[in-house]
């Protein structure tokens, strides 16, 4: 059985990650207090696999994972979508009337703020650190005038009653976790890249990177300047490619090398499909 | 004497921001609940201007800004960039080793994380949405077993002891901040330019455009892809681009504008330069 170490507590959106991720696999799933916790078990190999958010449709890219992923020398092996649907939960014999609190993650807190603006006009907001453990929260403190705003999963593991779902403003929101290991993908079949590189400075470099992956039909997917601090007007450039044909890939790779200061390869690895399902 | 609106309360890092870019002018600063109530308030000409944070070099860009300025049709007419230094603040009175609960703002809260594990590893943590909140709670509960991290107008503004000063893990931290009007710059002299586009989904769209940029020697300064959620593989492009000839920039814009299908103008402004100070 795989172990998975994930930030957060059990019934996470980081477990429901892994869970799509890895299907029928029967998985054990490690909580970790921090990001940097769960690439250190990566790293000293107590868990053979981490799941880690890396963007959010409305919330943007988690630059800090980037960084850990670099500083750890992890390798990205796949990827999965998970679709963001956010629920009032409440031990079962509270009423919603009772509800004088909410505890949340402060990014879910930020997508519901209409419904509880509407309908908890006067409630006291908790943040913490995940949606899970809001929910355990309610459990543990036996809290009769709060609820807890989390996934599913969360009512279904800490035995709460679901008030409302659906409840966040933004119905397309969705977030993209990484699947992260000590090696590479030794599989094969890879139709997508994340990499990492730097490009001297002067007009048009980046331009003349674009335009390799252009003349290869691979198609980016993403691209993110970061600046390295410290050194202005210095960055790293972050893309998602994605390809047809391996080969074009790897040509496209070699030509590259000659164009750029640094390039690394985050990872190589099958996409994944985004599913919305609209509500 | 302008009116300016900040997400938060008085002594946050977004007051430090304003009073960055004003100098010497005497502002009026209006406190906001939310970013959404910051831009409600320039919609509605009850401010003339806000200041408002579009991006941290550890935490990345804050997207959901970008969303509320192209919503409110707000413009960007200058920016600054502040050195965030973070400081563990008590009331008077307080010892260190009566501390038992920290109050801070997530981000903060995560750059402090190797302080707090080494010195107050005990500690209770409460998050809530503004560094400088965290310091009012202080006085406004009397906590004589609190501590708040902050800036150090916060101290001055409530009177609070600084314990420890700079107690962030990396010392090369800024947030950048955007100076928002419902009315375009009209001074001139602008050096830098934030634009918005979408381009054709085809194989070097993209490089088509910032081979552009380059034959017109406009510097990229950052990119970033946003999807367009629900639409799959279309993509907004935001880029901010610095040149010295104003006339390059305007012969730039009008080529772009035939190869993409949108181009949005956020605004044009003088460049602000990012000074780290090392401790």
């Amino acid at each position: 059985m795989k172990k998975v170490a994930i930030q957060g507590v059990a019934g996470s959106f980081h477990e429901d990650a892994a869970r799509k991720y890895f299907g029928t696999d029967e998985i054990e799933i490690v909580e970790c207090r921090s990001f940097q916790s769960v690439c250190e078990l990566v790293d000293t190999d107590q868990v053979d696999i981490a799941v880690m958010a890396i963007e959010n449709s409305i919330a943007g890219s988690i630059l800090q994972n980037y960084s850990l992923i670099r500083d750890y020398h992890l390798r990205i092996i796949g990827e999965t979508y998970v679709h963001i649907q956010l629920n009032l939960m409440t031990l079962p014999g509270v009423k919603r009337e009772d509800v004088k609190t909410i505890y949340s993650h402060p990014v879910a807190i930020r997508q519901c703020v209409e419904y509880i603006e509407k309908y908890f006009p006067n409630a006291r907001i908790i943040e913490n650190q995940d949606t899970a453990m809001s929910g355990k929260i309610l459990v543990r403190d036996q809290l009769m005038d709060a609820a807890a705003i989390g996934n599913l999963r969360t009512a279904e593991i800490y035995g709460l009653n679901v008030w409302d779902s659906g409840i966040e403003t933004n119905k397309k929101n969705y977030t993209r976790f990484w699947v992260l290991s000590k090696h590479a993908n030794q599989n094969g079949g890879a139709n997508k890249a994340s990499l990492a590189f730097e490009v001297g400075h002067y007009y048009g470099a980046l331009a003349r990177v674009l335009n390799i992956f252009a003349e290869n039909q691979i198609n980016l997917n993403k691209i993110q300047s970061i600046p390295i601090v410290g050194k202005p007007n210095e960055y790293t450039i972050h893309v998602d490619v994605e390809f047809n044909a391996e080969e074009n890939y790897e040509k496209a790779i070699h030509r590259i090398l000659k164009n750029v200061s640094s390039l690394s390869i985050l990872g190589e690895y099958v996409r994944a499909e985004m599913e919305i399902t609209n509500q």
